[in-house]
């Protein structure tokens, strides 16, 4: 949007003071929800809800209209029905507010009509330089500064990775998702239409937002790509960016278009030009939300020789196929190493293979001895990032402390895979995560991590060129 | 194996006495778990652990031999080295035992040396006519019948699904996925080297296996591609096997050659045989248990026309990117389907797309609405299967009822995405899963699980030529 800009935007996502346009006190409408999602989530700053007849909602008082608050607003979350809404913007305009979230459909996404009222939308904002979080969205939540405007009340554990989806439903997926993987949120931004800001203008911001150090990206379409893929590029030269496009199909086409205005264009051209600005690209969502969890957690590799230890081969076998084509090596182990390894293992041992992969089989099992292992691949000069995979087992231990410390004294990333139930592994999940390792109970996902990891680890050191196809 | 045959096998699978040979009082050792992991299980035939020094282990007499057990042994589980192993079979054969497991690795898949030892054990058990599962193997279990006969002691939830799967890692994972999905299991077949009986065996066994409804294989590469390619096509038209091929690439080729002694061989190879065979093939270890799940619970559906009922957009543009080059239609809904869809919105509201997918955005909140458009659109002719996708809420009541309803009341699979983490949705899950409708909370995993129900029911239509790529 012109003249907005990522200073603009600061405004929106800190606010001090935010109206609620549009509160009722029936629980099913959005009106309600937004209110109570800020209240929820333990907004500090002063929210003054505003409906021409209700009295008080959810305790807090109900102003007449924008003109009755006292204050100057910073940010207005707009619940009204897609008429109503560019009135209110008007309004919002005419008081001096900073920006707003408008929540309603009925745009462009809805036909000719549709795309009329947005024009109508977008001129009303730009006459008063107001920067505009939607239409058609879910809304945002900025974890950094407990401010949670969407109709989905909740909480969200605090972390250092920021979400940019186009979808709403995608997006509260993946923070589903990242509750279950122990993955802390910084930023949400339901983009929804992008009438006046567009992904470039989030990626902008989010570039210069210091609680943010990883961005998720959730994209259907955007009428400009070759913006957003620039500043994608650009921006991940600062912090990663990792995107996960959807609408790949011609035929899926007709439907991106329906619902939110935008082509889905052609995936292959997507994916091609993003991998060529160097940008991670994933799969799935529980991809976007594994990628994000190793960057925001570990290290960057010095490059792209991975090392796994494991005691069950399969899911080493699974890993490589999404390592070596995102660009990963599965190196030799030094001499030095087999040595060690033949050291840990002792001669009276079943028969290791004595590779990288290094499986451990039974000698796997014991926590003392899969540590050791552990450390001696971290020690090697050839590798520069581990994978290590446990399975839980009823009568033995985790091997949590000797990975611990492997990783402490190298100082090279490491991605955990568990395998596990979700209720088993939570424990270690927690711990680790705290302690700055992430644990994954899938092997397609843990490669997957490793690989975002090698990505960002070689694109600044120059390499470029890798993706995860 | 030449004589064994799917009747042979039964004495594997439901055998009244087991010999377990090599127990020890260690917990860190096979021969201590593959005992706790029968007791623990709960099997009700004879255990009879045997080794020439202990008197007790875990509560169970042990005995000296073979020889000095009272009673003819069906199953003989080998917990011995790879050396010892082979004489155990020996004598195994001698005692008239009828099948072994051979837990331990140290055969083909460490070079020359170990392939002469596995070419002993498999002329040895030849010479007995015995069949062995392995060896390299975590085991088997089998909870159709309380025989948990691997070295990780649990109890998994009971159902109709039967694994077959080259790796115990990616087994267990399986394993673990499948009780985070609330999806029972019924076999587990960790087939190790493969040394007399192979995947087709086992597929020929599991066939006529009437507990069996469903298979699920996880398939590194096997010496005879094209009998299994046969085998899985053949079993595939009495009961669904889904297939999930690792390996993909020259690059790890070396590596599975070198832990089951196995070439991975061409995937694109396999892929496009399996598919001609009618094979419905997965790419991770979640989806095999997604499509599975869904094929245990769901009845076929009558055609491969999908409809998706959702109250925000974007899961449903991810999951066409899955359905339709799976060889599903996203139909236009019929004329009367529309104006029963209109009937239940009322003219008052906000505008919803009336097309399908139908994205009931606001509307969708409200149960009865949502229960009433799923009527509706599976009371539609053009519809063969339906997707429903709802977002848990802090305040809004999950449409379950009137999911089941429209269920029940015709008869057309459906397939719930509930967008929400694992303990939110748990309760729902099971509940819904108890009663045949299955739900998944990645919107990537829906979308394979729907195909597969399509890939299924066209190719019992002749339709075939269906496949998730």
């Amino acid at each position: 949007m012109a003249g907005a800009g990522p200073a603009g935007l600061h405004h929106v996502f800190y606010p001090r003071r935010v109206a609620v346009i549009g509160v009722t006190d029936t629980p099913d409408r959005v009106g309600y929800n937004i209110l109570e999602s800020i209240l929820y989530g333990g907004f500090t700053g002063e929210v003054y809800p505003i409906h021409p007849r209700h009295e008080q909602v959810l305790g807090c008082k109900v102003y007449k209209s924008l003109e009755d608050i006292p204050e100057p607003v910073d940010l207005a979350v707009i619940c009204l029905n897609q008429h109503a809404t560019v009135e209110a913007v008007e309004s919002c305009g005419r008081a001096g507010v900073k920006g707003v979230i408008c929540n309603a459909g009925g745009y462009r996404e809805t036909g000719e009509e549709g795309y009329d009222l947005e024009r109508r939308l977008i001129s009303v904002a730009e006459k008063y330089r107001l920067p505009i979080i939607g239409p058609n969205t879910l809304g945002m939540i900025n974890n950094d500064y407990n401010f949670y405007s969407t109709f989905y009340p909740m909480k969200v554990p605090k972390g250092k990775v920021s979400i940019i989806s186009q979808s709403g439903g995608i997006g509260l997926t993946v923070i589903h998702m990242a509750i279950d993987e122990g993955l802390g949120i910084n930023k949400f931004i339901g983009v929804g239409n992008c009438s006046n800001l567009d992904f470039a203008d989030y990626l902008d911001y989010l570039e210069n937002d210091d609680s943010t150090a990883v961005i998720g990206v959730f994209i259907e379409g955007t009428s400009d790509a070759g913006r957003f893929v620039r500043t994608a590029g650009k921006v991940a030269r600062k912090k990663p960016v990792v995107v996960y496009k959807a609408g790949r199909l011609a035929a899926a086409d007709y439907y991106t278009q329906t619902h939110t205005g935008s082509a889905a264009g052609s995936f292959h051209l997507y994916r091609d030009i993003l991998h060529q600005h160097g940008i991670f690209i994933v799969n799935s969502a529980s991809e976007l939300v594994a990628a994000c969890k190793a960057l925001a957690l570990q290290p960057l590799p010095g490059g792209n020789r991975v090392g796994i230890l494991t005691h069950t081969a399969g899911p080493s076998v699974v890993m490589i196929d999404y390592l070596v084509p995102a660009g990963c090596v599965i190196p030799a182990l030094r001499e030095e190493t087999i040595r060690r390894v033949k050291q840990i293992i002792g001669s009276d041992n079943p028969p290791v293979i004595l590779k990288n992969p290094l499986d451990a089989a039974g000698l796997g099992f014991n926590r003392s001895t899969y540590g050791g292992l552990a450390e001696a691949i971290m020690a090697d000069d050839n590798v520069d990032i581990l994978i290590a995979v446990y399975c839980l087992h009823k009568n033995w231990e985790l091997p949590v402390s000797g990975l611990m410390a492997a990783h402490e004294k190298h100082k090279k990333p490491l991605i955990v895979n568990y395998i596990g139930n979700w209720m088993g592994c939570r424990q270690d999940q927690e711990f680790m995560q705290k302690a700055g390792v992430p644990l994954y109970t899938a092997p397609e996902k843990t490669a997957v991590a490793a690989a975002a990891l090698v990505h960002y680890g070689m694109m600044l050191k120059g390499g470029g060129n890798l993706d995860c196809k």
